[in-house]
């Protein structure tokens, strides 16, 4: 049985590159042409770097070229400051690392957007990202140069999700790029994992921007370097897990503990049971852990420390603290 | 396979009453001893009250003595707004029933408490009751009587969760109970379904008060004549669905689909399957559809009407208008 | 002593056209040559329209040319729903009176902006008007056309202010008006107004946008016709008065009082006692009503009201109830 | 012209203990008899503790025997995360000491009480304190004593104000005291102050509790020793200043300026200008700084951290960051 393909035509998008690899990897028992994976750890987790190099790559793995970096780190779920610091302290890093690659130099403007709906907890961790961002932009326009700090000139916006605003992010974020022309976009999104372990735990940070149809709030137009015409870094944490999934694991589930069962799943019929469990919401079902509410405020917290230090590279950690509350 | 067991082993509680009592009818093919139940409907839907009359009754059901009237109306979900009044309108008039039988007087005070955690989108409906809530109390102790219009005293409190007070809602209950004396207390909460067609369809109102375990926040402590020393109707709508019913459901189809497995089925291996899939979040997970928040929205709203209605039946609907944002 | 001029020496706007009139025409004694004024009455208040005819006008009122209407409706502060139904009515006739002369067409697509800030109690009526504004431009691009329900294309946005976001709110409405191209903005603004007696009684609306240096936020850059565009109308509701207007007030009284002090009172004397006042906190405090949480709620969902019956006129107040929450 | 006398005569309270000290102290030109004032510095402010020792001085004061600790520091206004941690030091210290002196021990559990409305940004110091608390009390009654991590119970609730919830705070403190059996309350709230450079610049904790008619909110009953049966400690910040003072300050200044005046102005008359200017509004108007939403978020962060370290002394401050986000 075949989860990816499984997922795919119950129409559940897979928003991990690594999650993706992984599986095709696994189906192919070799690493795939066109893909190349490195894997480095670090005190509180691990980094793997998925790199899509070619057409071929792209096709494999069904996504854009570019460099998708996910930090695996359990103590992200935890409340632990310490190991909070850490990883915003390699998010920064990464961070800083895929802006260099870019060419994007120390005083060029960022543009960061939240996605996702403030009012639904799942879908909320963009606006609450935004929430802690170190905005800097109007010290450049407006104060005296010794007020600014030495810092990058950095915009932040949430503008609230389609059914709210009537106008896909998209839009907005590209018209607003096109009046203050930052150099560089950062997306922050809520996103769907496949696996229930990955919730607060798996931060993914790719130079490809958003694709349509990712994330908890189905984005319906990309945000990337093509629709937007500069750089486009999409960082994003699962915060849910469709209920597909789960539907998906009991099956796995039963036929492991009854293996002689295999055979007789066709994959027709696996999809039809599963619509079947589904149905009655649309299918549009999503699974999250309880204490959801605090796992994102957590995660919001370090997404930001990780971006702040990531867009100010030279301010060190401790002297945030005169600029952020 | 006995859904009733298989939730119940897996910890998962049910809330609804009419739930429970369509599993074990079905199991023994006939009403249960000890259990009435009624059936009517409205314009919107149907209304169930089950009544369980005697200790036998109590045992069957696993629930205590008392009315429990269930309205089961879809329109609930919907956008539309003639249906919501409606829905409200038979709330009201089923909420007075129960008053009446109490025997509460209609100037008799009463305490309304939202149970629940603001912060976390499936959980807010009880404390977002509260803020539509006609509260009335402080007019009947500080104001004319001529500004009282009329109006039983009514309070309102959503003192938080556990987590947040380090208080069972119970005790903070009891306590203001104790205090300011009201004849009946209504408490409000967000409820956990077996059926995903339930959520935001389905209101239950009991005269039993709140179980221990019940609802989204699973209370310690139950608020009941019991503890609380007066009457307390509960009013709950299912926003969730745990997630072992999505596994029970997928077995199912898949028993459903290829019949010969049900013999091979053990209970103590569906146990086994379940807690295999669920393990990762320690089994704490739930389901909600996407547009959760709208459907909290809507059903709070719902709910204030229908209780300021049952509350102050010699007001019209209309005449609300001027005393309610 | 010249209130006017006193206020404006102390860098206080008036954001009331009706007030500036009032003052300028009650120096000159006789109507201002180039403005004109018109004034109705209604069932809750009066309606008067000031018109800026050319640029003596301009100059004179230190204003644009256009038309500004003034609804003044003391029930708006109060908890009244068939007097705050009674506004929203006139408010919707007026925004469709401009809207005609305007020559905007009755499907032509709007985009709203809620100015201001949401965490700020006395500044977050915009942000909360856009909450309840009936939002369809989504509608018109992926529901099939009998789900629009005739209704034009409304957008709506309210994204936060400079301080959050680095980027002048001026600057995001032209992004986005480029590229979504509507016929026309609406702005909503919390304004200060000059008298205590205006907050949440008091609505402004004018085909003239919104000027640098207005309303509670202090926008830098004005939202117009000039700088959008396309046709700009300004929607505002005082909720603060500037506390330099209170200290003019208690010198005006102590005039009032003691005649005899008037010619004493050099306008210098007078700027620097009030500078006296108001320097601890760089003169920047604003003053308002206890209640202003309630006012600010009854007053957004009153100009929601209105502005949702002026885009979409053919649709009757009541079946907005199936729209909206 | 006196300005305790003036505000008093128009119902303005003075909830700094330290205010009235120093107004009766300039009218009587020399120490009161019956209170004690205590001065030392920190290198962020200083803090002054006025104790009033017997009835003489309770007559004197209009307020009741005990210890008022007045923390002076500017720098709590400002974006300085150092002055800040030292500010909560110099908090949790003199809030040890109040504990000590009312002899109540380490593990004594505590109730902490955030008074105010959340939806009023002045307002809203209070509950925002609530939510930084640690709350420690449910982890004594359910968790394994290894996971209390020696942390005295506390308990955390911010009810809500009496026209949202119909019920006094204090009845609901007093409810709770009485299920909880907690051996302090401490209580916070929003206070008003006479001088506008005491916003977000000065704290007051007094081991009195809260009297009535105290508070942005105006407590209609106090929390003290008396009413709950146990030590009630208060902690407040000035977050506004009554219009009236901003009239006072008016007079003042003319008066200085013109300095003859000062024997023309009656008492009588003072109080007449005032209540004329601030009719309007029936009199109850704030004055607040613009950035006060950002004024209340610093300060409630302060507090509570002073208070988390007052409340568990035993911890250093460092490891409250694996107990708090």
């Amino acid at each position: 049985m075949d989860r990816l393909e499984f997922l795919q035509q119950l129409g559940v998008n897979l928003d991990l590159a690594l999650e993706a690899h992984e599986l095709l990897r696994g189906k192919a028992q070799r690493e795939l042409p066109g893909v190349r994976e490195d894997k480095e750890s670090f005190a509180h987790g691990t980094v793997t770097t998925v790199t899509i190099l070619n057409e071929v790559g792209e096709k494999l793995m069904g996504r854009a070229r570019g460099t998708y970096i996910t930090i695996e780190a359990p103590p992200l779920r935890e409340n632990n400051r310490l190991a909070h610091a850490g990883i915003s302290n390699v998010l920064a890093a990464k961070l800083n690392g895929l802006i260099d690659n870019l060419q994007i130099g120390p005083d060029a403007p960022v543009l960061v957007i939240g996605l996702g709906n403030w009012e639904a907890t799942p879908d909320a961790l963009g606006p609450r990202v935004i929430e802690h961002c170190l905005v800097t932009r109007h010290l450049h326009e407006y104060a005296p140069e010794e007020l600014q700090g030495g810092l990058r000139p950095v915009a932040a916006l949430a503008p609230g999700v389609l059914g709210l605003t009537g106008i896909e992010t998209a839009e907005i974020a590209r018209g607003v790029t096109q009046r203050i022309h930052p150099s560089l976009i950062i997306v922050v999104d809520a996103l769907a994992a496949q696996n229930l372990d990955r919730i607060s735990t798996t931060i993914q940070m790719a130079d490809t921007g958003i694709s349509p149809g990712s994330g908890v709030g189905n984005q319906r137009v990309g945000i990337t370097r093509e629709s937007m015409g500069i750089p486009v870094i999409a960082i994003g944490v699962p915060t849910v897990v469709h209920a597909a999934v789960i539907v998906f694991e009991a099956m796995q589930q039963i036929i492991n503990t009854l293996p002689q069962l295999g055979q007789q799943f066709a994959p027709q019929m696996m999809q039809d049971i599963a619509r079947g469990v589904l149905a009655p919401f649309g299918g549009d079902l999503t699974v999250t852990p309880k204490e959801i509410d605090d796992l994102i405020q957590n995660t919001a917290r370090v997404l930001a420390a990780g971006i702040n230090q990531g867009l100010h590279p030279s301010v060190t950690p401790d002297s945030f603290a005169t600029y952020l509350q």
